[in-house]
């Protein structure tokens, strides 16, 4: 459980600085700024990236998946290689930073849910399937996830708990398929999963499909209302992603910190990398975390509009290639995380079974009492800023 | 108004017969699938073409319009003009054969009405000046179309009567700004704006938008129920609509056919190489006719998922190039249209003003009271299958 030299991922989720993900529609005119950028990353000592294909334009009609543009996804994963980058391949963009990617196939005369039609199901097995046999010998690929948190997709796309899961299930198994058995099978979901009682997307889906539970910690959900950008519930909410779903599916089952970031107005520019080093801290703690992959690699160009506010300047580095201070904090927030001793610690019971009842979520959400009670517990005491986050077991009531 | 040489423009709507319209996605690899087409083309004697440039692809961002694929579209016009044919550039596609194409910023998270929005309609404004000026130099492009069909992207898109005017009114003036002064502005309905009582879009945004009034003729729309494929009510159905127009607006305003077609199953593949002559003899007749552009150049390949059965095989040629009968029967009917002598038409008045009072539309919808009247006035007794499609003139109590 304490481990000197243990082998955390560290990377980051690439998001382009010129052209945002539209400049997929340009890849081979624009190859030498994915270089250029996959080189930022490099830079920063990190050892993967997560990419984002963007699935209408690879599959613009339900039978038809463009050879050239699976071909630009492998050539970002041979860029990747030449620089020493794993590549984790999301599939069903999807959603992406408040914008909605769905072919014409899926809108307005042909409107269907994703999750529950037929039809629908059997055009993403296809492309799943052909993406994942297309990418999966490159070496450096190290993981597919079926989309960038899907259940964003949803209430546009209509389902129930039933659906998401099976839905979840169908499509992890096409990717074990045609995937390499190195290779890691991934569904990752936002928090809503975990905290919201109306939201169709069991917490089970999180810790049971798959090969590792995805997470994905946004301070923005409430959590740093709760006690500012550098408060001990803000700062350790990564942690509290990682122990809940640790007590939602099998303890030892590894976790990945999928996405992090330090979204502004609820962290500051300038509290941003201390911010870092405390969530980096408090995170890897967990001894079931396996990576951190930041969000995201570059700022977004603000010539593009529409963007929520926040999504502009969760970047690394700028769009002119400059490293950012938290760049420099999380690189060495990681390296120091792989060398710490953690605390022996404490342990608090789920105060209900989330998987079994769902509409309960709202007793661990942010604010909750019984998310207050693990924070106070996982404080030190003496206002030191070591966080050492609680183990959550499964309540002892509901079974 | 008897002409015996008359210039009819005469084209075709062009689908690619490789990717349908996705192949705009791929245009610089597919450029010589592009070339065969235009050659398939020209070789009936065709004047022009209409092209289907895909707004979101071109637009993925309101604020980036890609050069790129603006340069894509230039080149599909330069290989029109090698083979001596004009082009008709559509701008906002939006909706075609059944699948709409809508960018990220519009949907879901982001949905706004493109008719009513002031960001989109900005966003709008910006996409058709880029591709305008742009577009506008090159010597073969007679006319700008604002979309096809942008009706169609009603209900998804919510819009009243006054809006859906001054939207066109808006985006024609851009067009004007930026186009030649021979250059065509062009604002295109399907034909629920004649016939439907309670759609938002006015027959005077036909009539009196732009300089023509762009008519599109679809028997599929209960026409040919009313007297099957070859009877006088469905091979007139494009002069109906043709002697409405100018009943709806000034009676000397040019009209042009810019979509006509032969959709089985309501035209038998055997009874459409006489569906075309008998329509493209009636219209022809209306002496403010200028063109005619048939739907489609190509069919679509039937590998391609999810088009409406009808939507497959309205091409005057096969995928593999082979023209169809129906091409033979239109290039022959263009040909005598040019030169034949009509005879004066009888003349019969509106029942109500649809554009004072566009509730009243049902009463010359097809099948109304008026238009069985219409029929039955131009046919001639004997059955003979000459038709003379009558005036029609506005109504004399409205007023």
């Amino acid at each position: 459980m304490i481990d000197e030299e243990r082998p955390l991922r560290f990377g980051a989720n690439y998001v382009p600085s010129a052209g945002w993900f539209h400049s997929w529609l340009d890849l081979d005119l624009d190859r030498d700024a994915v270089a250029h950028d996959l080189d930022d990353i490099a830079s920063l000592g990190m050892d993967h990236v997560r990419i984002f294909p963007i699935w209408p334009w690879i599959q613009p009609n339900r039978s038809h998946v463009r050879a050239r543009a699976v071909a630009d996804v492998r050539t970002v994963i041979q860029l990747g290689a030449e620089r020493g980058l794993d590549v984790c391949v999301d599939l069903v963009q999807g959603h992406l930073s408040s914008f909605d990617f769905l072919p014409s196939w899926m809108l307005t005369w042909h409107q269907r849910s994703i999750f529950t039609d037929p039809d629908a199901r059997a055009g993403l097995r296809c492309y799943v399937e052909e993406l994942v046999r297309e990418l999966a010998p490159e070496p450096n690929v190290f993981a597919f996830t079926l989309g960038n948190e899907v259940n964003n997709l949803w209430p546009a796309n209509a389902t129930r708990f039933a659906a998401s899961t099976e839905w979840a299930q169908d499509l992890v198994e096409v990717v074990r398929e045609h995937a390499r058995a190195d290779q890691l099978a991934v569904h990752s979901l936002f928090d809503d999963a975990f905290y919201a009682p109306d939201h169709p997307f069991s917490p089970a889906d999180v810790t049971t499909i798959g090969d590792v539970s995805s997470v994905h910690s946004w301070v923005f959900n409430g959590t740093s209302r709760i006690d500012g950008p550098l408060g001990p519930a803000t700062t350790s909410h990564a942690a509290y992603l990682a122990r809940l779903a640790g007590a939602c599916g099998a303890p030892d089952r590894p976790v990945w910190l999928q996405e992090v970031g330090a979204p502004s107005p609820d962290i500051p520019t300038g509290a941003a990398p201390e911010f870092v080093r405390r969530t980096v801290e408090a995170v890897s703690a967990v001894p079931t975390l396996t990576g951190i992959t930041w969000w995201c690699s570059h700022d977004i160009d603000r010539r593009l509009a529409d963007f929520p506010e926040r999504e502009y300047d969760l970047g690394l580095f700028t769009v002119d290639h400059v490293a950012k201070p938290v760049a420099h904090a999380l690189r060495e927030a990681v390296e120091s995380a792989r060398h710490t001793k953690h605390e022996e610690p404490q342990s608090i019971p789920l105060p209900t079974d989330i998987v079994a009842d769902p509409s309960t979520r709202s007793l661990v959400a942010p604010g909750s009492d019984f998310h207050c009670a693990w924070v106070a517990l996982g404080a030190q005491p003496g206002g030191s800023r070591s966080f050492t986050p609680p183990l959550i077991t499964p309540t002892t009531i509901a079974q």
